[in-house]
């Protein structure tokens, strides 16, 4: 006997025999004057619990949205095909193309919260610059060329680098290079569209010759991308990262190191064979953007991970290797660029298989984003290994 | 010139020049070739940006919701005849009647993440017991006799109490009285609905004798309800509040002194004749819900509050007193129990005008609760006093 | 095996073996050039670690402090001799006599943290206007009649009040009674005298004729002493509390009410028949003071505490009852006003002991204060049980 | 007129209008009463504070501390000849040599809470694995071949590596070079000391041949030397950060950055020619160990940093280049190693001057540690700007 109000970080484990049902609850016995009553419920815009509980208040989640795989010599052809047909322009703004989640009704949300989108831009060409409140990233799979110009800075993009760009911002993008380039994009649009909290402004129609610069490191990085170091004279917290870009070649060492150590009988590792670091904002060690979670995962050939079911959805790409990913009832062969949803507490498991092509390593690399701060702020998150 | 990173916190006036409509972006000319991506886009499950983005991110937040007004003798005659026709028991759970929005697709939403209900119990009847993670509170407009048993521990309900419902506590009600008694409901059903994060569970079909007493003082009163003062053997925070009631005697005395201190020529009142309370938790000092904001207001006869617009919905019941509230093109004469949505971004402001039939003070009070903690904690509020 | 960082907020038990004595370092062998090394040390403005390690660096803390107690009716006493012979004003600024632990070298401190004096104001005398960064506090243990005036509001100050008086808040003191009045002032003086943080203001000489009042609630208690409801226009968090005074009757109650809820068989207690509750600060929930804890405890008759050993030290006062104190070694029959000191990681143990003049209760109330939120702050704090 | 408490993050400008001396306040008339009083206070273990006031509360911070410069070569000197005398081992624990300011009383104190000392370890020594409460941390100005083995990880220290070591890590130092090694130590030994919050254990006497290894990177370097990057694994905030050793090749990459930003107009150093960064803990951006910070800081050539001065105490070490330091009376050149303290309050003006023996750039780099952390987080830390 208690009268301790419930700790909402304990663990909480979902117990079969104590979650019942609750699709079909007890019904009142129709009549003429329920009829009546419900008849009145609507007319004064009022609608009965009763009813609804089935629906509304669950068990446990279970996502509107489907498991769903796209495959990216699709996403790029048809981006490329966009390349010829639609200009990039103000009004339009970006050249960029979302996964519709099959079960969203033909909205472009890849899933309740995120949208995850394609975006090309040809050589020469420019994307204008605005700013909202939704925060967005970049992640280059392939290719090379591209500049994101925030906040005056340019920031330049190449195979595996994470770009955060935390909201209100203003940004603009342009392709120094001589070939088409193409990229993820990832923004809490859906979020943001639902709760309604957007704003969103056009910037300069034109960047100015001193942005068309092609720096090899953004002035960003040269004052954030330093491990540990903070400038003393901004030491104020942000509520995104402030390093804007996040190279390849530290997040591939960091995941060697990893499975280094595990090699050698050391901690560092999520679970066997598994490797992870999640990006985070220098100026206070957590989500490198306030709504939006993102990591990178090495899972070295021949691992299988242990399914996990978590409160809140999930986008996947495919970085490099080959690999089977099981979401719930759905499994997919997967290669590079290939992108994937992961509908809230739908159990999740990634194996790497290596293929004939496949690098030396064999071993599976995904970008992962997720909108798990949301859940993490607000006391919501739950999360549990199911096998 | 600048490389720096926005400040999320700084202020951020919209500027009406700034903003330009993106309503009709530009679009690429329409061709054979241009439909036939369009057709490929769909069959991929693809949308493109461009499109869509005069909707998905306007200038500022457009609620889907609009402003209506619910009266409350019409909500209580509803309720009243659901009490003889709808049983209170296992499935359905609650004798609980939603607010649907008008604009809302006659979803049982208040707004686009917030759940408002009446409830309604009849003498000797008891709403049996569960839990579930979304967070809710009761409200008391009037009336008395009925005990919310959490987590074990029952606490009373009378006019003017404020009773916090934190997510996945044990919760069941009882009436011990000899007539019906009627309360508001507010929890975030549709906020983990659209997110989903929602679990639920049933508890057991009966609570015990002992849980059916009817103490004056909840034990969660009589461990928290002294102010500034915290059990040591209870030091941990706590995500929602484990005061179970805010007396209305506190509450009132609380405007009141608010109002004196004005006269007096101190600070202490919001703005000139309008004080205002938030209920807090007492192991943090923050919000009472980690999803939920409420406050009670009051104004002084004769005045006119300064319109304000913010981020985020909430819903409004008068508690006491009469006058005429605007929210954007919307305007009504609101007296006791009327209860009216604010959406997002659209300006509110609220006039107290004493009647001939009011108390002597003829101040208006206003309870209200909105989802601001969410907007809070993830970086995207905003509020602007428009006059 | 592991490479981890140690996490300091684990449990760490301190092992009896593990912890072998520091104080006999061994030493190098003596030598005229070991000599002559060291007398160079000293010519340079060097000490060696090797010869100070045992005295500097021990197992655990030894205070330099030891316990003692002082009789509250010698207090009273001199300090009513100081009332007729030692005038209040600028300069002097208090009629203030500090407790000067008999191990600290005759300085005025309780411990090597903590001020606690008495302090005494003739009827009709006015303390001038001051403000320092120390924080402080005033308890009292009988009278009436006082009223502290800060930021140019008066607290009346009555037996089981507790008023905190965060650094660097301007106050002064006046005595509306016809009696001289009493009470005991805590401050952090030792503290910032070391670690050389203070800064210190004088006020106006005089404080205004509206200063004089009388009221019987100050206006801090006004805005701030309704539980767990905050003034809208007050959210900010601030360093010390915003409420003034602490009333003895909400103390009284909340001790109460804890040993009741014992009685019915439900939590609340720190342990079997040992009720307290924690001085806090309104607008984050934690101490009340950013160096010093303040709580109040109650012990039913006959009931004795588990012996306690903590990371920093106290100041006890006892407020009601009678019983024994035992610290370390020391130990002594205590009444009503009695102060005595708890030095670093000495066990406490407390008995009520009911004596024939006793209240019905016979439980003993003892008001205390600590140095506790700097360890706690700084990752210092460990404490131990030691039945 | 106000009633509200003072904010004390609130900029605090000590006018020197205000603030009077408090050094001679005035004192009751002489007497035998008031000398039997004296008496009678001294039997009890009492002191008035008005005798005591003027030393007690100052109008802001006198340091007992004096501004003073050590040679590095004499440091190095002594340190050296204590190598031929002095073994290092069990009970004496280490090496070490420490500043004694001239104005505490011959304690092994830098400033009132900080200890800073010479360490010194001759080819093939190990020094004996203990761990203690007291944070501490290791600065390396020249030599290399010293590994410090942490929870049984080897870190290597070079020229200019930053190796934190937060409270109640096990650790123990072996030297695996020809020739032997110094390098400064700083702890928090005086603030733990004169607050008594210090536990000390011993660990193994000897260390195992695997931690004899002598890798180029320790494993946490692998693990957390990533910028942005956090091992999932590794999710808690830990006290002091888990990265154990801050290379100089990556500090001094950064100040070279700032510097080059500033020629090319943009932001990022802390005053015009004075580059700083700040050693922060990756598990929350804040400073490197709770109770201390540390900074590297590179003065261009020619430039004079503004008077600033501060609540709290510092120590230098210059780390490359010469220059000219004003410590409020006190004014030294230096040089490489040369170390210096900054007492509470003092105002401290730093001058880069180039030397005809200087490297190419001249700029003047110091290393500072300073208890400035302790101060934050208990809302006494004051600057400020005295040019």
């Amino acid at each position: 006997m208690t009268d301790q109000i419930a700790d909402p970080d304990a663990p909480r484990p979902v117990s079969p025999v104590q979650v019942r049902a609750t699709d079909a609850p007890d019904q009142p016995v129709p009549s003429p004057e329920l009829d009546m009553l419900y008849r009145n419920f609507e007319k004064e815009l009022l609608v009965p619990l009763w009813t609804e509980i089935g629906d509304l208040m669950p068990p446990h989640p279970r996502s509107k949205a489907s498991p769903h795989l796209w495959r990216w010599q699709n996403l790029l052809e048809l981006a490329g095909q966009a390349g010829d047909l639609v200009p990039v322009g103000r009004g339009g703004e970006r050249r960029a193309i979302a996964l519709a989640n099959p079960s969203l009704e033909g909205k472009p949300y890849a899933t309740p919260t995120l949208w995850a989108a394609i975006q090309y831009l040809m050589p020469g060409e420019d994307a204008p610059e605005h700013r909202h409140t939704q925060n967005a990233f970049r992640f280059v799979v392939e290719g090379e060329g591209v500049w994101t110009v925030v906040g005056e800075d340019p920031v330049p993009m190449t195979r595996g680098d994470f770009l955060p760009q935390a909201g209100w911002n203003w940004h603009a993008h342009h392709n120094a290079a001589t070939s088409p380039m193409a990229w993820i994009d990832g923004l809490d649009i859906p979020f943001q569209y639902t709760t309604e909290a957007q704003f969103f402004e056009f910037g300069r129609d034109q960047i100015s010759d001193a942005e068309h610069a092609t720096p090899e490191r953004s002035r960003a990085e040269r004052l954030w991308g330093h491990p540990g170091l903070r400038p003393v004279s901004m030491l104020d917290e942000s509520s995104g990262s402030p390093l804007l870009r996040y190279r390849w070649a530290d997040t591939d060492a960091a995941l060697a190191d990893q499975l280094d150590l595990e090699a050698e009988g050391f901690p560092g590792v999520l679970e066997p064979g598994h490797a992870a670091v999640r990006f985070t904002n220098p100026t206070n060690a957590r989500d490198v953007l306030p709504t939006i979670r993102t990591e990178m995962h090495r899972i070295a050939s021949g691992t299988e991970t242990a399914p996990v079911r978590e409160v809140g959805s999930s986008v996947y790409q495919v970085f490099d290797g080959t690999g089977r990913v099981t979401v719930g009832e759905h499994s997919w062969s997967v290669q590079r660029g290939d992108m994937f949803v992961v509908p809230s507490w739908q159990p999740l498991s990634i194996r790497s298989e290596a293929s004939a092509s496949d690098s030396d390593s064999g071993a599976l690399d995904l970008f992962r984003f997720s909108d798990t701060p949301i859940f993490d702020k607000l006391d919501l998150y739950r999360m549990e290994t199911t096998r």
